[in-house]
């Protein structure tokens, strides 16, 4: 179990694309289940399954419980189980210490992109690399599950 | 993955209880989501803990997907996430070659006693020991998620 403290950014695409980067890793993910209360999300990461249980988000903060599964189980339950599939690249990016999660969206989501910092407390400091946009943490049209049922294309 | 393929019964009290059987093991059980398409359910059986999706029910048959879990994970998210919490003391018992999981409900299911058995198809024939009562599978009050909902106790 943990407490998940994120902060959610837009990036600037000119300046990300110029950027020399590692490659990313494909992302498949989709949700059983998406209450204000809980969600209970499937992802197939490159190799890799997993089933994650997030609670209510309070703030920046959330508790979050994930297992890792056979990636057959999680492609199984995307097909079966979940409603629309959110597709991306994620790369993984170190910046001052700090490793960011940038999400590169495909299909229903193209064209957006979405960095990620997860941090130990909620008022910790970090650099805001020169690639970074706005911050977007507390806006919900860019939680997954949003992007799920809304894609980004239809804004 | 796999399909489970399971028969219910109802349990004969007096029988049971003269039996000579093993101890059994505790189990508490909640579930995060119980729609009529899939369950997503956490269960703490003795010092273990579990997270299990299963869809429709198909005949005896449905889709069930199993991940061990910490058990301060599940005793967390049955706090958490979950609504009514399902008690019971599941005695193992084997029988002409099969293994019967027999349910001694407890808290506000007391009384209800429920003998199951899995098998590898829906033609399997297996023994029925003397102890059994009435075969229950289709009859959905004597699903988990129902008895989460409708205690026994007030039928």
């Amino acid at each position: 179990m943990g407490v998940e403290i994120e902060r959610k950014f837009l990036v600037d695409k000119n300046r990300w694309q110029q950027l020399e980067k590692p490659e990313g890793t494909l992302y498949k993910q989709g949700y059983l289940l998406d209450s204000s209360e809980k969600v209970v999300r499937v992802r197939v990461a490159g190799e890799n399954g997993y089933i994650t249980i997030k609670g209510k988000s309070e703030g920046f903060s959330r508790k979050e419980y994930e297992y890792k599964i056979p990636v057959q189980d999680a492609e199984e339950m995307l097909a079966h189980f979940s409603g629309t599939v959110v597709e991306k690249t994620r790369v993984k990016i170190t910046v001052a210490g700090k490793t960011w999660e940038v999400d590169e969206f495909a299909g229903a989501n193209q064209g957006l992109l979405l960095a990620e910092l997860e941090l130990e407390h909620e008022s910790e400091a970090f650099e805001h690399p020169e690639w970074l946009a706005e911050e977007v943490t507390e806006d919900e049209r860019y939680y997954n599950v949003y992007l799920a049922k809304h894609p980004f294309s239809k804004w």
